[in-house]
């Protein structure tokens, strides 16, 4: 550590954060660059470093603090501790990040029996000196003698008091207390100190000082500050600083006044001055509530001249400090100071709107403007959302019936059905139908889709119900616990009502609320200009927005972004929203349309090799079919398309009803499908007989697919337009595998060029998603011409975590109590488990194919914390649902952006 | 490669298997011992090695060749080539390891139209000398030409010709054949050639050598032979010699014969000298089977001299090859030659007898003992087999029904049963009983106890059957695919037979098969001397032979051998086997046992803390008394306790019945019982809320049974006796989890101390079975005292693979098509996938804490392969189920020397 501990104001600049702590560094830039600040120290983070570790304090810092009071002594032209006009100082603590639960204030501080009447005498104010002295006590009692209460039933001393005195008087308001009262209650406050500390209250100036300093950096140890930082991972050496700054005083009377300003408004993020105050006044009251602040607009009628400094002085601020500040000043018997400031807290949609405002009045470069904004607030932008007020009127008539999981960002309303066929049913007669199911399954895809949203009492964030939500960019809650599906009575019970079928509901995929009614929604115009088209670009101003980060954002990021997508249609959204090429086209999404299940369930049911050919022969138009749609919307882009992955019985029926329909379109007994349902059941499914170990059994299964995608491939290539199919094998998990299966794909493709004169370039690769095949990367990558990690499943099983099942203990894993998960590892890859496997993944299958092209296609590919991890690992791509493609971008160029300089996500 | 490529037999011995092969190496042992040997040479293996690089030969051969073959004739007093007294040569591979499927020998080389002549000259028996030519051409067109039909639908060129002659001729058999037929076959197989291979048989011996030479050196490549290494492991590298010997003949008439002879019995084991012989035949017609030899000790009679010899000779070669010897010999008219020796292949029984017998003959050392014996080969020491003769009974009038995987070894007869209840029943009556089911859950255990063995239609190795039956010592076949269970109508279908309730059926669990009808056994004496004390150890050979190894395997391995064990029953059957410790203590096994389940049920239908803590203290006391049988049996062993591990739905209701009765037992309505059964529904259990899991969702649950653990330990050391409890956390995935559960077992552990006045060093560890604990085995051995690595759920999630459900692929993985999988890998640990995890688990377990204990307890901690592993991944101990422990000491000492000498377990 260096020997200088201590920096008088003018002696530091905003650079130095990490030595001065957030609050002294942006003091010591205003009074650098001229603004009025009332002068003071800062005692550095360093120091606090050294009293966390020997509880003292290194040598000279008592010294410097000494000269330090003597400079300020000399600026003010008042002495610390003088009778006839002393130095009142506050002492304030200064973390790097601002954090609630530390020491935060003392005011006043210098005050006693003695240097009370030279601040009578100076102010000729005897009540205002007994006000500042009996605030002083209390506070210095409370946060640094320990007189606070520690629980909500021991009494407030210090109150307990207040309220006696005032009942004594007979007045209502502090207030209306006089100079007498008030010094009385110093008194009768001291006295308190010593009944519960059995200590008399500090009168020394100086030992007043050291107490208050060692209380701010004692308290960076305590419970709160603790528990704030590892809530927002703020490392435990982020120390604080302490500031000491000389008082002024916004309540001597009504020619003094405070406030706060924001240079910008913090929730729409327009560029207008944002502010409030209050005459006569202390900060405190301004935030304290109790008194109503005047808008700041006000001040100008008032005091023209302190308005027009302090238009003056938040430009020079904002400009000189480059994003909207969030500052406290302080008029002074006319004079206005300006006492602190800090970048502002602002929503989502005033982030971007200000970032991108900045950057194009030159204030900001690109990047920093990509770096102000919290990927996840672009949702703000591409999110359906409730009208407030009418969200507000039913929060307050008690309609939010239960709260879930909120799976699938936006808003929806329709009314409640319970199967995917009575949605189709409903909608095609013209209904705005919500899905309420227990849970949902590949087989209610239409009837997901033709729903405004789906809310499921089961599932968790990466439940199948909520990653086909957020595919198809459906408002989604799950595992909303909190209410009781019926199914066969067609009702829901939650928050004391039940709700029946054809009842209007509304679901919050934002919060998780489920609210009983219709609520108006508001689509976002970024979607209607870019997907609908119902609105011109030049007409919307949010899509400006949009268009500029997503420009600067591509500009920055060297990550490719892909998106899942298993249909044409998807494939042109997702190109919409930045898409260059398919991550994960998920064959067995085409089986369930229209008839064709009947196929896959005659393929299934078949007994020889011959009986399943002939099913597969009906599969292979459609497929082809499907696949030539998805090359046309997706042009020269790669398109991965992976072989059949879920285990068969997923494609047979569940109950009665459709084994009968199954029986009668097949030709077979009832019987034989149920035997079929029977043989093919499975204890753990996701560790069954699934993945290439389907198609090692039933070799003709990838072969017709195969043949599907290459035929469409030469199909679409005849037409015109080159494509680049990537053949991608699931669960490999040793190279024999893989082996096997790229022999067919080679061979099918060998056929199919022959067959069409024509050839088509394309890739043989493979889903690393069994911890195995990362562990033995280096040996399938002597087949694999790609890899591609399904995070989903290699989370699944690094962790042993069942993702249908985790909804059980994920609450309670993920919870503050025990955060023994920081996140859903569904949701945010698990960077310290699963991230070891894919960094070893990654590093052998490279060893042995330096050019080996890696991407992600598990679901939290679309999360900013884990596209930030694939760039650092060194992947070629993130793959996302097409929604989550904006974010993916964001995210992308600040991984570039926070690798190659300074720059980092503010947390 | 060294410049000399041929080495004579007399320049070489027995070390040099690498460079002269087995077979080479071992004349040349013979000859330098001075047995009578025909005088030869060998080209050596790296001449194959160039010869596979290069297709030719390197420098020098030829030359030292003509050298070898100069000296042969020196030796012999023949020419090679020559017409009057030619020198007729054998050609013969010699790989390192024997291996069928490669160019085996070819005999009489030298023979054309001239030197026949001498033959006859030398021989006067021109039938001899025609039927020595014939057989040459017939051997050298088939395998050096390529004249061998390549499928059974191709006519052997020669073996028709041949038929053709002696129908012409009409006689049966080649012996009727005259030297004048004989010739002409000679004639008729030379132009069988021509017209073959479109060139002329070739008649310069020197010509034919170096083409026997050659087809030996190619044919190292061919598909058998590769095929044939893959199988067994052998390195490619591993290549072939090439001998070349002076021919003798036993087939020179009634003065001549030839035979095979065993230095000990290769069935028994005993030490006797066990061969046979044919009078006038060449060594084929002794292994070709068509005339039937005559025992060994006919030719005492016969040539009393020559038996004298042999017996010699036998001795000589034994004690100086120190191993059982098969060897070939040839009488040439009267005098006794002989051929070629290796080591005897020999059953599982002879393995162990001939090791221990040499060894206390002095003949080798304990350590190489050892080393000659498989360690599953003990198990046919300690398993019921089957009456030899009504097996083979059975076999003749078909009664296999069908073939499983043999999971549990031994041999079974009982009358069939179909759930777990009868057998109960019918076994409380006198009723020997055979359990069988499509698969078996834990609440058979009681059903299985009492069965004489069990057969599912389902499941693979380490199913719940198969686990359960081997560590209760069952009898057991799991995935009898071949069989169709029908439970409701309490019959099995196999092999066109109907078996109903009732009737007898035998399981042979070494090999798989199901018998139809009660077939006698006989009980291993070893069991009967260890376990059931029927026998005293004197009496019993067998056990004679069990104890040496044991004490010389104990005395040789470092590595700790625990058991897998839940009863105090169990446990002192571990003793009696070895166990130093138990590894692994599953305390829910107790959980089944009598009325308890109630109990356990009663807990899990609790809907608050109180209720859940009520029910679990009336479980307290009976796992108390359990876990204080354990301790009394285990004296001062180290035990290993597992906290609660399964999904609660498996202790609750599956059918209707037992929901009835558990309704009534509980005073709740059969409803409640059904929800929660609902409730606990699990689509993938495996993955899903068990293990610490449920510790951490009901810290009551691990607090009741660490309290009834250290209750109990108190209680059996207050006996006298001490004891180590080792407490288990499974399932640990994050530090997190394991210091929340360490937490309780610290607190527990201070108040039962207190209230008992007594302590008790216990240590507290977790389960490395899940994929992020071994990745992060550094951070959990902060909390963790000890590893305990679980591979049966660690192999699931590495490979992502469910042993309930592998059943459906495991045999097209493991079959020799594909061989995907070398072996089951929930038999054997798959070293290079989930052995990477157990190295990375270890490695960074011992970084943080040097000392810290590590084990295995998965299913796997019995297989030989996988104990090895163990011992050279540095664990302190595998634990296994209580039969398994005598292979696990074997297993153990073996990598013990491995590691330590020369000395190799022989492939």
């Amino acid at each position: 550590m260096s020997d200088k501990h201590v920096y008088r104001f003018n002696e530091g600049n905003k650079t130095m954060r990490e030595l001065l702590g957030g609050k002294g560094a942006n003091l010591a830039e205003m009074t650098s660059i001229g603004l009025p600040v009332p002068p003071g120290f800062t005692l550095t983070t360093e120091v606090c470093n050294y009293y966390s570790a020997h509880d003292g304090y290194p040598d000279g810092v008592e010294a410097q603090l000494e000269d330090a009071l003597t400079a300020l002594e000399a600026d003010t032209g008042k002495t610390f501790g003088d009778a006839a006009d002393p130095l009142l100082l506050s002492v304030r603590s200064g973390a790097r990040a601002s954090m609630p639960g530390m020491m935060d204030t003392i005011l006043n501080l210098g005050l006693n029996d003695e240097t009370v009447q030279g601040v009578i005498a100076s102010t000729g104010n005897a009540r205002f000196a007994y006000d500042c002295y009996r605030r002083f006590v209390s506070m210095y009692g409370d946060v640094v003698l320990g007189c606070k209460p520690e629980s909500d039933d021991e009494g407030d001393v210090f109150e307990e008091r207040l309220e006696a005195m005032k009942k004594a008087k007979g007045v209502t308001f502090d207030t209306e207390l006089t100079a007498d009262d008030l010094k009385e209650l110093v008194a009768a406050f001291k006295a308190a100190v010593k009944e519960r500390t059995g200590s008399d209250f500090p009168d020394d100036p100086r030992a007043q000082l050291w107490g208050a300093i060692s209380a701010v950096f004692g308290s960076w140890g305590n419970d709160r500050a603790v528990a704030y930082r590892r809530m927002y991972d703020i490392p435990d050496d982020w120390v604080t600083a302490v500031n000491v700054q000389t008082m002024v005083y916004g309540n001597t009377g009504e020619e003094s006044g405070t406030g706060v300003g924001f240079t910008r408004n913090p929730a729409s993020g327009e560029k207008e001055f944002y502010g409030e105050f209050l005459v006569n006044a202390q900060g405190e009251d301004v935030v304290a509530g109790v008194r109503t602040p005047r808008p700041v607009s006000e001040l100008k009628e008032l005091w023209p001249q302190v308005y027009d400094e302090l238009m003056e002085f938040q430009r020079t601020l904002e400009h000189e400090m480059r994003d909207m500040q969030d500052f406290e000043f302080t008029i002074e018997r006319g004079r206005l100071f300006m006492l602190q400031t800090r970048n502002g807290k602002r929503t989502g949609l005033a982030a971007i709107r200000i970032a991108v405002d900045m950057a194009d009045e030159g204030l900001i470069g690109h990047e920093e403007a990509l770096m102000r904004i919290e990927p996840e607030q672009l949702n703000q932008l591409l999110r359906p959302i409730f009208d407030p007020d009418m969200k507000l009127k039913a929060v307050d008539e008690g309609r939010i019936l239960a709260k879930g999981l909120p799976a699938g960002p936006g808003a929806a309303t329709g009314r409640v059905v319970f199967s995917a066929q009575d949605a189709v049913a409903w909608a095609a007669r013209g209904e705005k139908v919500l899905l309420v199911r227990d849970f949902t399954s590949p087989d209610d895809i239409r009837g997901m889709d033709v729903s405004q949203g789906i809310l499921t009492q089961q599932g968790g964030m990466t439940s199948h119900a909520a990653l086909v939500a957020r595919q198809m960019g459906k408002v989604c809650i799950v595992g909303c616990g909190q209410m009781d599906v019926d199914l066969r009575g067609r009702i829901f019970k939650a928050g004391g009502s039940m709700v029946k079928e054809g009842d209007w509901i509304s679901i919050d995929g934002f919060t998780g609320e489920v609210i009983l009614g219709a609520l108006e929604t508001r689509p976002p115009e970024v979607l209607q200009v870019l997907l609908e088209k119902s609105i011109a670009q030049e007409d919307s101003e949010s899509f400006r927005y949009y268009s500029e980060i997503m420009e600067w954002a591509d500009k920055a990021r060297t990550l490719g972004v892909r998106t899942n997508a298993d249909q044409p249609d998807q494939s042109e959204n997702a190109i919409a929203f930045g898409a260059e090429g398919i991550g994960l086209c998920r064959t067995e999404h085409m089986f369930f349309e229209g008839e064709r299940i009947m196929s896959v369930r005659e393929m299934i049911l078949a007994e020889s090799r011959e009986a399943r050919e002939a099913a597969l022969a009906k599969l292979l138009p459609m497929q082809t079919g499907d696949f030539a749609g998805i090359f046309r919307a997706m042009g020269e882009r790669p398109v991965t398309v992976r072989t059949l992955d879920p285990p068969l019985h997923e494609f047979l029926p569940h109950d009665a009803e459709d084994t009968a329909k199954t029986a009668a379109a097949l030709g077979v007994s009832e019987d034989e499908v149920r035997t079929k349902v029977e043989d093919l059941h499975e204890s753990n499914p996701m560790l069954g007989h699934r993945g290439c170990r389907l198609g090692i059994a039933f070799p003709e299964i990838t072969a017709m697919q195969v043949r599907a995608i290459l035929e469409a491939a030469c199909l679409v290539k005849k037409e015109g337009q080159d494509v680049h199919p990537e053949i991608m094998i699931p669960l490999v998990g040793t190279k024999k595998e893989l082996e096997h299966q790229a022999a067919i794909v080679r061979s099918v493709a060998a056929d199919v060029f022959a067959e069409q004169g024509i050839t088509v370039d394309y890739l043989v690769g493979t889903m690393i998603e069994i911890p195995r095949a990362a562990l033995t990367a280096d040996e399938i990558a002597e087949v694999a011409e790609f890899f591609s990690f399904g995070t989903n499943d290699l989370t699944q099983m690094t962790l042993g975590v069942s993702r249908d099942d985790a909804g059980k203990f994920l609450p309670l894993y993920t919870s503050e109590a025990l955060e023994i998960w920081p996140a859903d590892p569904f949701a945010t890859l698990d960077q310290s488990g699963v991230g070891q496997l894919v960094e070893i993944g990654i590093e052998r299958g490279r060893k042995t194919r330096p050019d080996l092209h890696v991407g992600i296609c598990g679901e939290q590919g679309g999360d900013p914390e884990t596209v930030k991890f694939c760039h650092r690992a060194g992947m070629d791509y993130v793959s996302c649902s097409p929604f989550r493609l904006p974010v993916a971008r964001l995210a992308a160029a600040q991984a570039a952006i926070e690798e190659s300089g300074e720059l980092r996500l503010e947390k």
